[in-house]
């Protein structure tokens, strides 16, 4: 299958943009990148072309897809109210095999249909989950949660660490699904389950995920536990390395900082839900002017509540540069490497994803430039993350396998999902939240 | 002409949503809300149904509409390099009455498509303006700019007040424009000339739209000049009165939150502007426990880059959770009272417009809520502000006037909008810009 893709911009990312230019698609993986003159006498199956910028898939580094069931079910609480009497009894009751199956086919369909094309998840019954993603021909990582407390798919430690082992031999090999570990913080995983999940990670090459310093309150109790930072005390027990992808990292020190570098740790930056929970501003200028590898991601939608990465991109644009006071950090440039070639990079998919350069996997996406609020148009990177919205996507590509064609759902029937979804979650979530 | 707007949910803003219900409108007016039942056996001209959430239009009230032209041109800078060596040699050479009748055109395309009825617009040639706007049906305060330097529609402070006088005398009885007076800000605005512009509010009863301390710096530069605040100084020169329009109110002290009290003056928050060129953030959740008129507002294009109030809701309801570290602040039923009757207030307008009341006029719109990113639906006032984009909107009504019909344009014809706006403003600044 040969697909041509044309535009008035080509956004590879690795190098400048290319005006009226185009891409060849050859059986998922990216032939050519160049003007539409170098390209146009290429045959192929199909042939996208308008007034559009393409560019490659966003990769949302860290979420709960399914959790768009409790989305706006409780909203501006204070953390501990809104962890303990909304989402954990919800989650504790409602979280099946069916839920996650109806969630995450929904979560993707908003993904999907706002360029995303790879999304990293830490949730339950990821087996479920796998099967969907996998019919729906996203790119997804999945970790399956482990904790020290009982969680929806297994009471304990011992039984998430085997489901994940046995969920990572089943899909070690595939394509698109990569099959991960996911011990979720260092204030409710113990040393013992962190070193187990990581002896995974490494035995199976496969990334770590974890939460890490999401609040200052963690690092008070990890303070008081252990004597340490957060990243101090994952340091520390061996379990960090270039596979690890941290989620949040809000709060942290120089020293914290110097770890992440020589422990290639990957970031997770999460600006939207960081601010609805009010937990701080990550450090993202600085991380930025290190070098790290910093992804962007929007957490699950109860705490943001999309899952729209667009619209993520704008907010970190504009979040730094209020924080820090200073307009000129966290530029268009910048922010659109974080949600490409940044989060491919904290995922250890950057040899396969996150540019348009040839002979990478073709995860692209176009947006449809004719629009009022693109109009009028001098630079279509400060466009994408300063007035692009989610809703401008009109294409979508996974390994050159169209998801969205002309704004056309291509592995999904959109009515059904809802009409699904409706019956089978929130009725039920409706009926016991007792509305 | 009769009309009925049903939805699944209406948002009244003065009482709580109703589930299942109905708007009767009739010759512009609001006749009835209420349960469908209450409603179905009216007979209409247009009846208007769906799976929809009817709330008011959205109010932005602060604006400079035509600065569309500018959308991009210049990002990540600071202010006064991006104020010095960009916008304003662009506007001295660029901004003509051509370049306002397309850019307010293009602007109002934008907002209408994204629910906005009313802007409050500070800007230039606003006889220009004002024709356009009353040909497409919404509903604008419209100031001529005055400042102590040329602008360009006229040279001085002298001819701009003439100006505004014979433009107010124009537009005085229009039932959906309301003329103002502009005087730009306490530190490029003469005591006198401020006395002036407050002389022609007064006299015409119209608002008086100004800005007022968007940066650290102008407090500087006032307390040098005059000794004071810059609230205290128009408080001095004793032009602050319940017309006044304070744009932005970044950094004030409690003295000043008095004043504002004292004076009843509308404050137009313009968050995400604010955030962009690294302003400050202003105390808005303060604002509110003083039950201050506050509205919501998103400046001009070149420092956000939209006209997105629902995008601005959104903002604004994160931004003050982040920056207070308080995740109960800023509310969403707060913040869409901002973004309606809140903003109605700051304009002199609440009598007529901001909630759906018998006997206010119909300025209302719908949201469609068959997306997979407004599904599942508990709670429709979260949904408004947390999940909701511009591009939910389906229908848009000003005064009982279709200006937007299940996503169609019935004002203007979209694409002759963005072809002559390309033509007569982009292509001549793109050729100064040497691009």
């Amino acid at each position: 299958m040969r697909i041509l893709v044309f535009g008035t911009y080509i956004l590879p990312i690795t190098s400048p943009p290319i005006e009226d230019g185009g891409v060849l698609i050859e059986d998922g993986i990216i032939q050519k990148v160049g003007q539409r003159s170098e390209l146009d006498q290429e045959e192929a199956d199909l042939v996208v072309d308008g007034n559009l910028i393409v560019m490659p898939g966003l990769v949302n580094t860290h979420t709960h897809a399914a959790m768009v069931g409790f989305r706006g079910l409780a909203d501006d609480l204070p953390l501990m109210e809104w962890l303990e009497k909304h989402i954990w009894p919800m989650e504790r009751e409602m979280v099946t095999p069916t839920f996650i199956r109806h969630g995450v086919k929904l979560a993707m369909m908003e993904m999907i249909r706002g360029g995303t094309t790879t999304f990293a998840d830490m949730y339950f019954f990821q087996r479920d989950a796998a099967q969907v993603v996998d019919r729906m021909g996203m790119r997804a990582v999945l970790a399956e949660g482990v904790i020290d407390f009982p969680a929806p798919a297994n009471p304990d430690p011992e039984s998430q660490l085997a489901y994940t082992e046995s969920f990572i031999r089943e899909w070690l090999n595939h394509p698109l699904i990569i099959p991960a570990v996911g011990p979720h913080a260092p204030y409710s995983t113990s040393p013992d389950v962190y070193r187990r999940a990581h002896a995974l990670s490494e035995r199976y090459g496969v990334p770590l995920l974890t939460h890490v310093v999401e609040t200052q309150a963690e690092i008070q109790q990890i303070q008081e536990r252990y004597g340490k930072t957060p990243v101090e005390h994952l340091a520390n027990l061996g379990v960090l390395d270039e596979r690890t992808v941290a989620a949040h990292m809000v709060w942290v020190t120089e020293k914290d900082m110097d770890l992440v570098e020589q422990y290639r740790i990957g970031i997770a930056h999460c600006p939207e839900s960081n601010l609805k929970l009010a937990s701080g501003v990550a450090p993202v200028p600085a991380y930025l002017r290190r070098g790290l590898k910093v992804g962007l991601a929007t957490d699950g939608a109860t705490s943001n509540n999309d899952l729209d990465m667009v619209g993520e991109m704008r907010t970190a644009a504009l979040l730094h540069k209020g924080h820090q006071q200073d307009p000129t950090v966290a530029t268009a440039e910048q922010v659109l490497w974080m949600a490409t070639l940044g989060g491919a990079q904290v995922l250890g998919l950057s040899d396969r994803i996150g540019s348009l350069e040839p002979g990478k996997e073709a995860d692209l996406i176009t947006l449809d430039l004719d629009a009022a609020h693109l109009t009028p148009i001098y630079n279509p990177i400060s466009h994408v993350v300063y007035a692009a919205k989610a809703s401008d996507v009109r294409d979508v590509f996974v390994r050159g396998n169209p998801l969205l064609l002309d704004g056309e759902f291509q592995t999904l029937d959109p009515e059904e999902v809802i009409t699904t979804f409706r019956q089978e979650v929130e009725a039920p979530i409706r009926q016991k939240a007792g509305q």
